[in-house]
């Protein structure tokens, strides 16, 4: 299982709105193969931060599956002209924990 | 609930024995009031990286309680000195999804 991290910085006074068009977006997200479960959280310490955690199945489900896909078309048309800057993406495999999810 | 995040940078050729340590530091964040659950991930883009994600029942539980605690100078003895450079720790907390462990 592979962790997906984006840290999303989003423009200023925008922050509802995003929140509002997130919660279409991520029925893109959670329709897609290999996908498995996602969390949006907002950053306490500034405003306009939220970080988006997604786990997928492999790697390629995500760079490969979904943004080769039309949907990902849609999902970019909702939600990238919020961002700036652009959102640096990592991808991540566990370690140690007692939470994998 | 609130997310800690944090970015490790682990100095080149140090990541076994910190994989290895942090099995042992990691009873310690477990045995604190108001630690929910936690993941180790290691970045698969570059060697060097971790993220540490840790849920709390409140932001006081990690920034009052943990950091505060006897047990955190023993957390520090055993991890600190891997970093560089030293982590910047992040709070969030959920607006979206379907997994908020």
């Amino acid at each position: 299982m592979i962790l997906e991290v984006a840290t999303l910085d989003v423009k200023p006074g925008k922050e509802q709105n995003f929140e509002e068009i997130f919660v279409e977006a991520q029925k893109i997200l959670s329709s897609m193969d290999g996908y498995i479960s996602h969390q949006l959280q907002k950053y306490i310490e500034k405003n306009n931060r939220y970080i988006l955690l997604v786990n997928w199945e492999t790697i390629e489900a995500h760079t490969v599956g979904f943004r080769g896909s039309a949907q990902y078309q849609q999902w970019r048309t909702l939600l990238h002209h919020f961002y700036d800057p652009f959102p640096i993406v990592e991808h991540y495999t566990a370690v140690h924990g007692n939470n994998q999810d």
